[in-house]
């Protein structure tokens, strides 16, 4: 396991976290940090146009969950705005514009948990809900349970008052080529006579992302919540970690709140969301150097991607050991920032 | 939250614990520890033959995979030895046996993890397979992904040479009975204005338990697995802690290996398995004490049941907070216990 692109995903990784923003401790700080996926981002294909376009909706979206919060909403309320609007953005695989199935479909998995409750909902495999982190935000509030599944999910939102939208709603042009594309690079691995898709393949299509939001809001509580159309050409009713609570999302006042995004696999595997907050609860560590941690024991399995957090103090981490995460924050002390590559925010 | 029943149960919780077998720590000791679910289980309606067919059953699943360990087999082969016999007795509530969802079918769930290597498989909501945690671990071994759901899950496994069983393979007429009880309480609640079940209903229904097994073999490495049907009158897709890496299942060569039982919503929040093992890991806890420290979370929150773990140095803890839960070990100094209730093993 310990190969030499392993020790690089490890290093960049450590970079990554050296450039993590770290704020001082403050009784009333309050804000947010919230991310629209990891992956190999391509500095010559992001024009800087497109690349304007990515900031300015990750600056709505931060600034929608951000007024909730400077009005005194509550932290799940600021999760809930900020990921509706990278969910209703066709740049990121969440909602509108998630990459499509091997059936051609989007299948859309979220989850959301609040750190004053520790209540959690999550669904996993829906089809037609505009919004899937609203319908998660039900199960947790709702329902007793916290995870419901596929059509389940669905006859549940029904009963919640829930108009479905049609499949076709979430899909884009740019996503059914993406399919193509790896539709025919499994058909020429079949015929090279390798019946799975080798791993370099599913790095590439493991990297479209997913979003999410973590916040703290003026009464000090905590909560995360995590959004993603999961892999492009994805069978067998594949689950990956964004509905996951402990690997794609976490929240409890007592530690902190963690929304992650990268190769799901990995991510269930090492647990991520969950041992961060498990760092800072049972040795004291601190936010990013936990995150840190989390980050090469997924990079040491062969994994990759990057989590975004925030502890009751205001503290802020966003490391990633991809290339580049869409990502950004904003705190009551008025720092804040907007980045995609490995730039210092 | 901090009522007098929610005391009670840390209470037990605690008694339960102080009851739970240690073992000096020794470099070649290998073993297992298995359990057939937590729950309220009446001793008086358990009647000699009932109890004796339930302890004859643990005895067989047991010394099923203890004969692999014995053999120099490795950990997963027995964890998986052991839960086949379980799946396959109607007794236990997974495989054959099952409870009945909503809609009168069983829906199963499993889980997998493998010590050594970290990696680990899950399938969740299938129907026609009739040891689900085999197929957990085909995902583990033989697909690139960690947790399959439903249809697809069962696409998967035909291409893996499965021979898919009649639902009806799985049903009893003890759990059409209870399911019927069960629709009868919720249609009553319903007459009495009260649109959603309440607590102590689902506590009485959550209690239909899993089946579990933990093991660690001759080379030094830990496995774990948990198999469900979930709750009976399950609706919307529900799933439960059993096929979730952290909450039900969890297992590293580093730590310990941990199989979950109990009111799965609580396992989730609190990411039970992952929750011990971290305990282990960030703060040098033994095992007994992280498994209680865990389950008095669960009891804080509200909820109960057991887990049973075991670590590389061949100890073993099987505590829980409810009135029984079948379980039993055995180890290659001899130390071996069947249990039901609270009885010191």
């Amino acid at each position: 396991m310990k190969s030499i692109p392993t020790f690089l995903f490890y290093l960049t990784g450590l970079l990554a976290v050296a450039g993590a923003a770290e704020t001082p401790r403050s009784e009333k700080l309050y804000g947010l940090v919230l991310h629209g996926g990891a992956g190999v981002i391509d500095r010559k294909a992001l024009t800087a146009e497109k690349e304007a376009e990515y900031r300015a909706k990750l600056t709505e979206a931060r600034e929608a969950g951000y007024t909730v919060l400077q009005r005194g909403g509550t932290a799940l309320d600021a999760v809930i705005a900020t990921i509706v609007i990278l969910e209703d953005s066709p740049l990121f695989n969440a909602g509108k514009g998630a990459v499509l199935a091997a059936d051609g479909k989007c299948e859309l998995d979220a989850s959301v948990m609040d750190g004053r409750t520790q209540t959690a909902g999550a669904v996993a495999g829906v089809r037609h809900i505009k919004n899937p982190i609203t319908l998660a935000r039900a199960v947790m509030e709702k329902s007793p349970h916290v995870m419901l599944s596929g059509d389940g999910a669905e006859q549940f939102a029904k009963q919640q008052g829930y108009t479905l939208v049609p499949n076709e709603y979430f899909q884009t042009e740019e996503r059914r080529v993406q399919l193509e594309k790896a539709k025919q690079r499994e058909a020429a691995k079949k015929s090279a006579r390798l019946e799975t898709p080798d791993e370099s393949h599913l790095r590439r299509i493991a990297r479209y992302g997913t979003v999410g939001c973590v916040a703290l809001d003026q009464a000090g509580n905590l909560a995360a919540g995590t959004s993603t159309g999961g892999m492009t050409n994805k069978k067998f009713g594949r689950i990956g970690d964004a509905p996951i609570i402990g690997a794609g999302t976490y929240a409890a006042n007592a530690t902190c709140a963690v929304s992650a995004t990268g190769w799901g696999e990995y991510f269930i595997r090492v647990g991520v969301a969950r041992d961060i907050a498990a760092q800072l609860e049972y040795k004291g560590a601190g936010l990013a150097e936990a995150a840190a941690v989390t980050l090469a024991k997924v990079a040491s399995l062969g994994g990759d991607g990057g989590v975004i957090a925030i502890n009751r103090q205001g503290q802020v981490t966003m490391p990633f050991n991809t290339t580049g995460m869409y990502r950004g924050y904003r705190l009551s002390n008025g720092k804040n920032a907007i980045a995609i590559f490995g730039e210092t925010p």
